[in-house]
């Protein structure tokens, strides 16, 4: 189960140094951040930021729903790569205060999300390998090809980050 | 270990079902196949067709190595939605056949992997969260990302699958 929250957090971590050569691709190419921020694969998916956003979340709920704990709300107001990066920063402070000892019988907790289309339970490990880890990676994954489809010049190794 | 092997073959399975909606779309659209699975998010990056093998091909190493077996080779010559159907179907058949009790000790076996840059060795338990599935979910949420961006109409609950 821990090996997942660190799965989780090295991602964010990942995402960050994303964001940081998004940032340095903008002041390179003259291109305003914003118009970055905002760029989304397709009409109806979320852009950027709300991609970032969406990733911490899912970083911070299983962490503290794992752990039984009340998971702590963040508001989405972000505008800027710094202020994204800072997210993720305090996201993973959020995640690292929780002690060690918090996610025993993680595995069997149960965790009960509220969706759109109703409340739906789960048991913490069906939660995290059907719900939280697929989503944490397809938002990651999500931004660093809303990146690569605009020419911010990554690879593999950026979004795989620091080994 | 055995959690994860599961969760890497759920999603090939979403991913058959994502190809199968792909080609209802290419179908009622008149669409060309070809042209669909050729599509890329950028020049430089895989298209369509060879997002789907590796991600395969992602799920059936990881499967092997951890279970201490030798990697089969599978060819790269799929070029219909089908036969990418067919692909995921031997892939999960392969991993099918490895019996539970050989992962015992998996997350402390050497797993070597031979890469472009030369040989990388990893723990099993690493080889497992920091290369093989981040690398899975990147495969699968990029196939779906190229889908999105050309007008497939699917959501989050495509990607996640069957729960």
């Amino acid at each position: 189960m821990q090996d997942a929250i660190a799965a989780m957090t090295r991602q964010l971590s990942a995402l960050r140094g994303l964001l940081q050569k998004a940032e340095d691709h903008c002041a390179a190419r003259r291109i305003d951040p914003s118009v970055l921020l905002g760029c989304r694969l397709f009409p109806d998916m979320y852009p950027l930021s709300r991609q970032v956003q969406i990733a911490c979340d899912h970083a911070k709920g299983a962490a503290h729903r794992l752990a039984g704990r009340e998971v702590p709300s963040v508001p989405d107001v972000e505008t800027t790569f710094a202020e994204l990066r800072d997210r993720i920063d305090r996201t993973a402070t959020l995640v690292r205060e929780l002690p060690a000892e918090a996610y025993e019988g993680a595995e069997t907790r149960t965790v009960t999300l509220k969706m759109r289309t109703g409340e739906v339970t789960f048991t913490g490990r069906d939660y995290l390998w059907k719900f939280a880890l697929p989503n944490l990676y397809f938002h990651a994954a999500t931004a660093y090809n809303i990146l690569r489809h605009n020419g911010v010049e990554l690879g593999k190794r950026d979004f795989l980050g620091a080994s």
